[in-house]
């Protein structure tokens, strides 16, 4: 068990919310397991029942705790994202019973960058839309995102479109869009100032960043990079 | 372009590794691509050639940039790990033409704890072995490694076997496992300052932890634990 250092200049209650994720991340505490009281968690630490309170408010915050009325402090199971079959963010909540909701931070036509163009296999300054949305698991933000699409492929698109309906239902209803594959990849990265800020998360724990470039036939028609909160989701594959 | 703060405490060189490691991140520099040379990054930057040679030497040193003799510095690939079928790290390594190697920094028989019984689906205090490895490509630590076998599946398994013969073939060859197949979870997390150490990289960089178990018809035989260094690694899944 890891201890407090009151001579830190780390606030204290920041100490529990580090010793109690670490605790989490070692198994001392599984998911959907209760953890001790805050009565338990004062005599444990040496700590006031208030710095408690607030690193308990903090991991609820975080949604890495949730209380349950009159039985206790439970451990939040992650979201596991299987990597198997093409998938989307709106399916993917919806089966997990949360209610999931966008919203587009911007809506742009813009020139590729080397980067992008790499990815969309087209020339660099070919015209793309920029679409950067926060994505939302009931009222919580988990991804933030941004969607490369080349122009040509779907010109007309609207912000309000993508503001009301799911990207991919737009593709294929307006577009007729046959996807044929996705292709991802997973690295992870520190959460920067400003997604911790839209994420609603602490910039010390660090992010899954997923690329994903998305064909129909041999045409790639979307590149996708998210930063998705590493204290949320985690990725399951399965090797046969 | 970001630029050195010459009145931060953070030192210069430092300031300008992490400006390069953004630039890539980001798509200036593609992988494989030549950055500016070190005359150039003085000029760009307004630094010294001291602190941009000390900058370049802590990047390559960290497998992120190498020198060409006679061409200049190239990005160095990110080795990229295809989550589909049953892979080793071993075989991988040969397949990027990297000679692989382990070392073995313990080897015990210990009472499986809570997390591992919940992984290996045995009884709690149940024998296993504990064996941790780095495993290295070329002479680059990249993985810091924790496995759990079940005891009586592997009795009479030695250290020296272990670090002598690659670990799945010494379950082939000497306990006659046919592996049917394993189940990899991926997420972020913050490198621990002695993984750091280990792994010999920054531990302000996040690592991949990959959490495996492999079966053997319906009963598992391995839970494993990998923090992969998120500077060497990337690992790519295609969604049908």
């Amino acid at each position: 068990m890891g201890s407090i250092d009151k001579t830190s200049r780390m606030p204290l209650y920041f100490q529990l919310v580090e010793l109690i994720m670490k605790d989490i991340e070692e198994g001392k505490y599984l998911e959907n397991e209760k953890i001790p009281s805050e009565r338990e968690l004062c005599d444990i630490y040496q700590l006031s029942r208030v710095t408690v309170r607030q690193a308990i408010a903090e991991l609820e915050k975080m949604n890495i705790l949730h209380k349950e009325h009159g039985r206790g402090t439970f451990v939040s199971p992650k979201m596991s994202q299987t990597l198997q079959k093409f998938y989307s963010f709106t399916d993917e909540m919806i089966k997990l019973g949360k209610s999931p909701s966008s919203k587009v931070l911007s809506f742009d036509i813009v020139k590729a960058n080397k980067k992008v163009a790499r990815k969309l296999n087209c020339a660099i300054d070919t015209k793309v839309f920029e679409i950067i949305r926060l994505r939302y698991a009931d009222d919580d933000a988990m991804m933030y995102e941004r969607t490369y699409l080349p122009y040509h492929r779907f010109e007309g698109l609207s912000k309000s479109a993508i503001e009301n309906y799911p990207m991919y239902d737009v593709f294929r209803t307006e577009y007729d869009v046959i996807f044929s594959k996705a292709e991802e990849t997973l690295k992870p990265v520190t959460t920067r100032d400003y997604e911790a800020d839209l994420l609603n998360t602490n910039p010390a724990i660090p992010s899954m960043k997923i690329e994903r470039i998305t064909f129909e036939d041999d045409a790639i028609i979307e590149y996708t990079i998210s930063i998705a909160r590493g204290d949320q989701f985690e990725y399951r594959v399965v090797l046969d």
